[in-house]
């Protein structure tokens, strides 16, 4: 069981006062209109600050945000407008980017499972830029998008990642060679390579690991007289949750030197795909304890929320993601509790393995804010599992109120 | 690995001929109207010989449906015709029911996690059942739904269940001889014990614990003078996935031994939940092949369709239910696959431990069909993780069709 405090100071964070700032403008908006809750509350002006950042740390890279995390339209809007591309993963995020001011060169079509004529429809709005990994998929484009840029996703080691890809994506630098030959004989632009070292990534040095596989299908391209232009970082940049992850300019610094490493002079052009980092940061979701019950098992008490795993905590499967909690009675003395949600189902629990401390005098009807809880929540929400409404979005912009 | 053809000749299930028939019913719909995928069919006509069925076998039981299994309004309203009760989890739900034909004393609040002012809104619009397994619970409910009938959830052993419900909910029959006394004496009605053996429960001997446990309650209550009168069996009857499950009228036998054993000739009142039972084998779910991928790792070719574990398939977590496959190239010879779905999500695959076999000649834009797939799928399906729509559902009447 790992000790972690959920009332642990968040100054001590990644990205420290700031971030602590956006939690205290968030809390302030939420006292002051009291919605019903659950509900997640986004600060679209730290969403910006936090694209800054990643502009400021890697100025080369363009930034392709991975609208999955999430598709709140306002967010979506407030990027399209600082310049931002876009990773979708679908048809339906491809309308929501265009509806809201994203240009079809902006986007990126980043799913290697796609149906063709959801192909055909992208490349009729526009979308120039798929990738692949597998033959099957690349045929599909060369037939539904002819002339587009492709980049091919290889399969990296994902140790370190707080939610691990597993086998579903990706193919050995060898494939994604012979894929990126085919794509030239299809007339299509073999661009570059892409992979991703798993979400919530607290080792900054994973990339190398990367980095290293895009160089070698450069060095298998090159010996055919093919040229890619592009690697493409993929995902991975955390968000603050109980387990501290390092600065943003750790994860800069190690990205830069293993391309200094892996392509000195010859630098390829680079994207990054981040979900996380924008926006995980800039959310806080308020819950209410629905109810406090003493555990016939043992010594923890349970406190039920009125949000869970189907309602917007998808990501405590397996306890992956552990939010920071700020409740309505902090300060006073804590004790061990089991954290579940609102439904009749056995494996809505958030947390029972991981030790969370809340304070003893909480009741029914409190307050329980989960901080940094701004990616993968609202997007994963049931339609209506136990007859529970999915979580709604508030979008503040803390630059306004300020 | 357990060796399961996805093939499988489902006649042999427990429904037999009848589910057949419901397949191809569907299957004649789904060719003729050739809807949109990922779709779910409901037969209408299946649900109802389902509930008929489970009333010959358990006349004694009030049957409550367990709205959350499928909550389909043309579902609710099919059984509230046929004088079925209803077990909810949330006002939600109760306003489905209502606005379906339900009347308020056909409905019992079933979820022992509920906040004061949904057992305010419950009482107000008639609802007089409610369960619980706390004291803060009871209490709520003695203050919001005054005078209400109060059954109280024992923890009993879930062996035996596809997917139990490990610690969240129940007490022990100590706690419940405690609460049910502590009931009486907050002018509720101390009406009796509930269990819950888990869902797609295997072992029709499973009830036998509870009915136990129930009797170790009503003498509990007997030495105090408190007279509990009804015993609730909770849900766990299963739909027919590969692992065949026994015929019903075996699980009413256990049930009824069980009764006899501890109950003799002082029969109590008797509840029932059932979910999949009455709509699991009523529904097929219909998808396309999205792509089929050679692995880098093994020799099993990779499927993904365009459903998966967040539009529809979240009971394929841990491959807990493990759906029998038709596909439009049956007859064909057959190799190993892994099931994957749509999404850029690593943990979007359905079944890579479990073994199935499709045929070789399967490729994209094919036909799979998940057979009873009626239960715990659309109610599941997230607003639009990945830009994803949930999964529609379709209702038909086969006796209207036939």
């Amino acid at each position: 069981m790992t000790d972690l405090s959920a009332t642990t100071d968040v100054t001590d964070r990644p990205s420290g006062a700031a971030e602590s700032g956006v939690q205290d403008r968030i809390r302030d908006y939420l006292d002051r209109t009291a919605p019903e809750t659950p509900c997640l509350v986004v600060d679209l002006a730290a969403v910006r600050r936090n694209y800054q950042a990643l502009r400021s740390a890697l100025p080369d890279a363009r930034i392709c945000y991975a609208v999955k995390a999430n598709p709140a339209p306002e967010v979506v809007a407030t990027l399209a407008a600082l310049g931002s591309s876009f990773d979708v993963a679908s048809p339906g995020e491809i309308d929501l980017c265009l509806a809201q001011g994203a240009s079809p060169e902006s986007i990126s079509y980043g799913n290697t499972i796609k149906k063709p004529r959801d192909i055909a429809r992208a490349h009729r709005l526009g979308v120039r830029l798929f990738v692949t990994d597998s033959e099957a998929d690349l045929l599909n484009i060369a037939e539904s998008a002819p002339g587009s840029q492709v980049f091919c996703r290889v399969l990296v080691d994902n140790k370190g990642s707080r939610t691990p890809f597993g086998r579903k994506f990706g193919c050995t630098p060898q494939t994604a060679v012979r894929l990126l030959r085919r794509a030239a004989e299809l007339g299509l632009d073999p661009y570059g390579v892409s992979f991703h070292i798993g979400s919530q990534q607290l080792d900054p040095s994973a990339w190398e690991h990367g980095i290293r596989a895009a160089r070698e299908v450069f060095d298998g391209l090159a010996e055919h007289g093919v040229t890619p232009r592009m690697v493409n970082l993929g995902g991975g940049l955390p968000a603050s949750y109980t387990e501290s992850a390092p600065p943003l300019g750790d994860y800069a610094e190690h990205i830069e030197r293993a391309l200094d490493r892996h392509f000195g002079a010859r630098r390829p052009e680079l994207l990054i795909e981040p979900g996380r980092q924008v926006v995980g940061d800039a959310g806080v979701l308020r819950t209410e304890v629905v109810l406090v019950t003493a555990s016939a098992g043992d010594d923890r008490r349970w406190v039920y929320l009125d949000v869970g795993r189907y309602n917007g905590l998808a990501e405590t499967e397996g306890e992956a993601i552990t939010y920071r909690l700020r409740t309505s009675r902090d300060g006073d003395e804590c004790g061990p509790v089991v954290l579940a949600g609102p439904t009749c189902d056995g494996d809505d629990v958030l947390y029972q393995h991981t030790r969370y401390d809340l304070p003893l005098t909480l009741r029914g009807g409190d307050r329980v804010d989960l901080l940094s809880a701004g990616a993968y929540t609202a997007s994963y929400s049931s339609v209506c599992f136990n007859g529970i409404a999915p979580l709604p979005t508030h979008c503040i912009d803390g630059d306004e109120l300020a």
